[in-house]
């Protein structure tokens, strides 16, 4: 079963700039970044509602975001669904002859259980299928501490200074990537 | 202030034919079928959580969403969020030298008030906006009912026969589509 939209990955050519668009002007909040070393992506995180806007920006030259970046230009790359049981959502689309780029659960950061289905059998988009693992809502708020013991000033240094902030963010989750 | 995701909008070549996908390997319900006049689509609405996957298929060979099959294919076309005051919404991004598609609000089906963020101001994503008018969820509810009606066979005729279903309920969302 599907449970809501986990987040839309739209990769920019760099995280600092595009926060100018999402945060200064159209107002969401920033509520972390991390670096996922696998996908060679610094990724930050925009809740709206019960889902994220999640911002991709390469910092491999030769990752697939880097690739799709080259191509297609800044943008829309991903839609992923947080779903209740992600073997049994796999098995379903493998039952329809529905092309998997995952045909087993992958992990992604703070060991989530990630999948993701090939564009040619969604009709042009790339799916991504997520399940909340159990120690996973314990990570988050871990993180979430740790953002918060970093907002000193709070919100009005936060959104005076947003630039520099993803800057220290993102060095602060570079420095946890692989943890 | 952005309450949440209102809808993320997929263009398709043909409503019926992504069902298989979205509704039969994916898991999602098919909540209702609109005849959108002024943007010669036909719309299909598929709720996941508080949001839904609006499947698009250009009728018109003219409009916009038709040009934009033609030139990129089926996939991502934009994302709507709800907004609390789209007035204030429109009026910050203006602040800011945000390029818009509408300065001012216009009006969707069912009198809502949208307006569009063009994609050079936000990094290459269409950006809708949207304010839930008061007499919209009654209007919303008297779809629904309507919908019901049509349901005389249940779940399993629905799933079933869900082309034929679509079929069904865009016609009558076509007879439908000025009120």
């Amino acid at each position: 079963m599907i449970k809501k939209i986990s987040h839309i990955a739209v990769v920019v050519p760099q995280l600092e700039d595009a926060m100018g668009f999402w945060v200064e002007a159209l107002g969401l909040d920033l509520s972390h970044v991390e670096h996922v070393e696998d996908q060679g992506v610094d990724v930050a995180f925009l809740p709206a509602g019960e889902s994220d806007i999640e911002l991709l920006e390469p910092i491999v030259a030769d990752s697939g975001v880097a690739r799709y970046l080259g191509k297609h230009g800044p943008g829309m790359h991903h839609i992923c669904f947080e779903v209740d049981d992600i073997k049994e959502t796999l098995a379903r689309l493998k039952s329809k002859n529905v092309p998997l780029i995952n045909e087993e659960p992958t992990f992604g950061t703070g060991g989530k259980k990630i999948a993701f289905i090939h564009p040619k059998g969604t009709g042009g988009v790339l799916v991504e299928l997520y399940e909340l693992t159990p120690d996973e809502p314990e990570r988050r708020s871990e993180r979430l501490e740790a953002m918060r013991r970093r907002l000193r000033g709070g919100r009005r240094v936060y959104t005076a200074g947003i630039r520099a902030f993803v800057s220290g963010l993102r060095q602060m989750g570079n420095g946890n990537g692989n943890e």
